[in-house]
């Protein structure tokens, strides 16, 4: 990152305008797709800018989860009923404490419309239901829970399964970025790649337009109506990461490699407040279907969650409070439940014929374990859960002979998460990103420190803080990117 | 926070100087105080700025821990050796992750002669021994454990007790206080109360003075060679608050309401990168002479940790991984052993003559602090603790009756500490502070986004990031505010 992307550079210094749109968009992910054709569908003139050579960003990268609710029809022909309010209310608590409720309010409140609009330009979801905890289905199912149906949000609130996944084989994101990029390619937005925005252009106290560096050159862009950034989170950009969240120092990295803050850096170069910058998702490298079926224990070998609730859940807590040194124990049958394509190969480290073996095999204290597991199995007979509620679907008594996968060995083989997910130094124990970002308004404006609007600026997805207090669920980033991308370019043409 | 802040002035636009120094400094607290010394020391004219009408902040309102080493006289003359390596090797382990290593090898290899420097303005170390883990000694001993004998730093480094307490009849703040103020006063610092620094003026790219509000007005003083920000933090400011550290919402401070992020937001408006503004100290209001003779266990009755750690250790654990859902399970004789002095007024708010009874009344899961109890005293009877290692000295097994303490409605009814910690909506359960702040080199140069100084300005204490990753112990905070002030003030003269 140039230092240079810290001065913004004021309109009276510019001698020469090698473009003009109504509305500028930095960033060619799901957020700057979606921005770009609701801007052009409000009559704007748009360009939008990719640093690459071609769009998709870490969008095309995901899963393809979009958090999605209130009863769509990929939820009613599964068979389930869905409220906005029910929606709200998970996402106040999964992505609390202090997720912001007037935008997830309005993110639950407008979801079906969104279904529509998504669905509108192709992008494809199966109805049918994929009924485990998973960071993605094996299959090409729909509709999947994300924790919704888990202790503790199982008994606040409604529960319906939200997880809308883009069908595909394997991933989703690239098929969702298909189908928005094909739109945009229908439209007259003008889509300029290789080209890497560098500095804001000042009007005073609007901002006015870009500086773009593209093959050596700069070139400067006037927006009419509005900038709009959408270069996605900072987990690629290791000073950052420093800065910000020391926790995640080392650990590897889920994007697409150029999740380098660069946005982030612009908007706080004309003024821009941030907020979270410490939060991530994290997501261990744990299969869930073997950790519903087990105990995730931490290396005092007591459990740490209810098992069954969202992965990233347990990622948060594996790594902010355990810095990843958890484990998950299993007993046969589970292993055995577990198809081949449920566990991305993964297999155990150690294997014992008995608890006080497996303790001494895996370095727990001797009797913590077997403490664990004569509770839990006490309590899961009756199919009850009483540290954690976790749910009677997955309770039974784990039985020896034993089996542990330490999450900072664990690997997944899929081809595809390898690919993704890029190891840093603890290994494969984690895939994270960053959540914190950009503050901005429910219509995308970007405000400055003390909370009040940039004139001109916008900014959508994990360039933004968006939905997220600390928690995060999946979805919500493909989600929020692409509502309150569309909510800012609406803005920003009006 | 008025808007005004955000703007930083031209001195193209400065019509009249009110005043002019070589270095101004905004803020009297330690580290202010610490850098107008210095600077004064090295020829510089100085004018100190306070908000109040007078100086102390939030340094004088504290316990009045300093941390140093390295072999000081106090440490000497109570029998202990030590080591400035063996100071760094602790701060890095205990501040982490990701603590500053070359701020905190300065910092241990200058401790002596920093120890001298105090003393020499006349800041008191009795050199007595305090042998108790405690917020702040109720004796006046200045020499006291902030966690080095305790695992797992005890085994990774050489022991010795660092935490120097300024004798007092109290709390020690208000006496360093005193003794750094009555250095200023003897000096030709100009120090002007009831002074709001609300701008910046920008000379080009260098900072060159400030604007200041007192009853009513604007003035604007000019710096010659700098400005150095210690402002303190952001504790009392509830948008920076919500914004960066979304668990400390509710939860009490720690402060003399003052800490309002002001200087944090000043150095922001000139481009500053800050660095962890999610992490606080967390002073829980458990009383450690309690959780040193029991057990501190989570709302499933698990133990969390040593209880013998440094307390603010303890209280970290407590907000972010258990949202201060603790208690401290104690038995008679743990009752029988803490004076009145010591306990603050704390009493048990359950008691039962079995551990069943208790865990009913408690809410806990039936069993699980039976098992809990019985694996702690197998252990503790052998002076083991497999779980989390708590030191021999403290491992007894505790025996019927038992007593519960709970974290969000414990109190301490030392009128000096319940002046100290204002409540917040979640009871007197924590007083805590923030320990994020302004982006600083080892010479208190405020860095901008990309990590380049700020030409004239500086900062040091709780308006800048310090010693810190993402952990804290007492004493670092008036310990590098003092001496990261005095190398401010150096660097600002020079």
């Amino acid at each position: 990152m140039a230092a240079e992307i810290l001065r913004p550079l004021s309109i009276n210094e510019v001698t020469d305008w090698a473009d003009t749109a109504d509305v500028v968009i930095i960033g060619y992910g799901c957020a700057g797709a979606a921005a770009a054709l609701t801007a052009h569908e409000q009559g704007a003139s748009v360009i939008l800018l990719e640093m690459l050579s071609g769009g998709g960003g870490s969008s095309a990268m995901s899963g393809g989860e979009m958090y999605l609710g209130g009863g769509t029809p990929t939820q009613r022909a599964c068979g389930f009923d869905d409220t906005p309010e029910a929606m709200a209310e998970y996402l106040i608590g999964a992505l609390g404490p202090n997720a912001p409720e007037d935008k997830i309010r309005l993110y639950a409140q407008d979801s079906l419309e969104h279904y529509d609009w998504l669905t509108g330009y192709g992008v494809p979801f199966k109805p049918s239901f994929y009924d485990e905890p998973s960071w993605v289905p094996p299959t090409d199912d729909g509709l999947m829970w994300l924790g919704e149906n888990a202790a503790p949000f199982s008994s606040i609130t409604p529960m319906a399964p939200r997880g809308h996944r883009v069908q595909s084989d394997g991933f989703g994101g690239k098929v969702l970025m298909q189908h928005l990029m094909a739109a945009v390619e229908a439209t007259e937005v003008r889509v300029q790649n290789d080209s890497r925005a560098v500095r804001l252009i000042l009007d005073g106290d609007r901002v006015a337009g870009v500086v773009v560096r593209s093959f050596g050159e700069n070139r400067a862009i006037r927006a009419n109506k509005g900038v709009i950034i959408t270069t996605g989170g900072f987990i690629d950009n290791p000073r950052m990461v420093e800065q910000h969240a020391p926790q995640m120092i080392g650990v590897g990295t889920n994007s697409d490699g150029n999740d380098n803050g660069s946005g982030i850096l612009l908007g706080q170069s004309v003024g821009a407040g941030v907020r979270r910058m410490s939060a991530g998702q994290i997501g261990i490298a744990f299969v869930p279907a073997f950790m519903t079926r087990g105990i995730v224990v931490n290396w005092q070998g007591q459990r740490i969650i209810n098992e069954d609730v969202y992965p990233g859940r347990v990622g948060q807590t594996a790594l902010y409070e355990h810095d990843l040194e958890v484990w998950v124990i299993l007993d046969e049958q589970a292993f055995e439940e577990v198809s081949d394509d449920l566990s991305w190969g993964a297999r155990p480290h150690h294997v014992a014929e008995t608890v006080e073996e497996l303790e001494e095999l895996c370095g727990f204290p001797a009797g913590s374990l077997r403490d664990t597991i004569a509770f839990y199995n006490e309590h899961a007979a009756r199919g009850e859960d009483p540290l954690f509620g976790k749910s009677a679907r997955w309770l039974r008594p784990l039985t020896a002979p034993f089996g542990a996968m330490n999450v900072r060995n664990s690997f997944a083989e899929s081809p595809e998460k390898a690919r993704n997910d890029q190891a840093g130094p603890k290994g494969s124990a984690a895939g994270v990103f960053t959540i914190g970002g950009l503050h901005t308004t429910v219509d995308g404006e970007v405000c400055d420190l003390v909370g009040e609007p940039i004139p001109g600026l916008y900014a959508a997805g994990r360039a933004s803080s968006g939905l997220h207090g600390w928690g995060y669920v999946s979805g919500t980033s493909l989600g929020d990117g692409t509502y309150f991308g569309r909510r800012a370019g609406r803005a920003a043409a009006g």
